[in-house]
């Protein structure tokens, strides 16, 4: 049997050579550029015929990529791919997913139809769920998630000594228990009031017992960071080492993460979406992940 | 009945409210914005339910657009408008249409594909029909098209005494010989050679007969403009009267418009993309092709 191809849509071959690697797969060639007009080209350099296909494309700022990644999924369809698989690493849109207001649309729910239509399975990590209760709510095609946090606590457990890990807010509670425990730690949540887009007010409060720990805030997404800012700043201000921020998709809208640095946090990320301060490779739990769902798949 | 309501994306209020009035339409109100991450906010303001909805969204630059314009359309029927149409004076992604070699994306068929899923019906002006006959070939809703090329001539009449007009390659010269016969003008068309997207040599022959004459220069779409940019400058060089150069679509890649304007060229073009050169008022062929098929469709 040939090898699945993997494609790296521009951006993600960073992440697209190691998957490749990991799970024996054929690194395959895609030519994508742009016309003056800024129309996408793209071709196949390598043929999907009669080849399972799987299509890296991480969507941190979705709108410019969407396009393209479906015509490329298209595309591999109809020179003949015996499948089209989704692996992106951040997943966007997951946030409106409901109306919370008379008119408003629910993306979460108009990009998993879009991607379903496109692909034949989706591979993420951490995807945004808060009243979803799974993917396959909004999902029709097969879907696996791959958890960071067990990484995440790995990698306090090898670089902080004497951490306390601090939640986001109570929502993301079990969360961040769950990697408090596994990295030997105790835990507490912010109490958060959002105002507005990027306006956040937070209290920390009986924290006075860990007095003396690291403070770790943990949060699954960092875009405009404002409560993750809020939160170094209080903490900096009341006397505590200097905390160490982590999340596993680092999208850093509003240049959040030298404002984090600049209050004196060390940022910590994963490969999610390329950065800098990625520290925390998924390369591996993406590959075990893509290697059960293409293989179940029709 | 009531009204059926017509929404501007975000660049197109212009265009839209005069169509609303043309066609005693309500404008409708679409609240949109982009979070820190990049993502879009999307609210209608005015309920679409049980109305027959127009969306009016031009497609030059068309990545970023089209996600967006597809939440809107879905959000539109979610909400439970009656029928969903699109208004696109410029509808992008025309040329790629057919595998030029192995392995490319046919993107024309596959915009086609996902306008026809997202829309009842759609209108636009001068599509880039090259190797279609038709759009029925490639989309399955009902559309209309809306011709420039009278309201070209017509401005020619008004504005340019003793015109020869000026077509860009053989392709066109029927297109080009009836802009010019309404015109009441000669015409001829260069002959071009394409080496790169924006390499372009062109060639002027027995065009001595109408020196004296203003040449005008007329195309479908300017985007990188090299070949009407190297015609103004060899017929300046040849001691021509300044030529116009008319576009129906002004896309102006690679600061095109600036280029031509500083080779001695006057540009005019349609309002299908919003531009200080826009001259000449699509508005009125628009309406009439939005009452025809929004009313026999479904």
């Amino acid at each position: 049997m040939t090898a699945p191809l993997l494609f790296a849509m521009p951006g993600n071959e960073w992440l697209s050579a190691e998957l490749a690697d990991d799970l024996h797969y054929e690194l395959g060639q895609l030519n994508m550029r742009q016309f003056p007009d800024e129309e996408t080209y793209l071709r196949f350099a390598s043929s999907p015929e009669a080849r399972s296909v799987a299509i890296v494309c991480t969507l941190a700022h979705p709108n410019e990529k969407f396009l393209p990644l479906v015509f490329t999924a298209a595309t591999a369809r109809e020179l003949g791919a015996s499948q089209v698989g989704l692996v992106s690493p951040y997943l966007a849109y997951m946030r409106q997913d409901r109306r919370f207001t008379t008119g408003e649309a629910v993306t979460s729910r108009q990009v998993a139809h879009l991607i379903s239509e496109a692909f034949d399975w989706m591979v993420t990590v951490d995807p945004h769920l808060h009243r979803y209760g799974a993917l396959g709510e909004i999902y029709s095609i097969p879907t696996r998630v791959v958890h960071a946090a067990p990484l995440i606590s790995q990698w306090i457990r090898t670089n902080i000594t004497n951490p306390v890990i601090i939640g986001p807010d109570s929502e993301s509670e079990q969360w961040v228990a769950a990697v408090a425990k596994d990295a030997g730690a105790p835990y507490c949540v912010l109490e958060k009031v959002r105002h507005e887009d990027r306006d956040v007010r937070i209290t920390l409060k009986d924290m006075n017992k860990w007095k003396g720990c690291t403070p770790v805030l943990v949060d699954d997404i960092i875009s405009s960071g404002r409560t993750m800012i809020e939160a170094v700043r209080l903490l900096t201000s009341q006397g505590w080492t200097s905390p160490v921020c982590i999340a596993v998709h680092g999208l850093f809208a509003d240049n959040s993460v030298v404002l984090l640095v600049e209050a004196g946090a060390r940022v910590v990320t994963t490969n999610s979406v390329r950065h800098a301060t990625n520290e925390i490779d998924i390369g591996r739990l993406l590959a075990g992940a893509i290697g059960e769902v293409a293989v179940v798949s029709p």
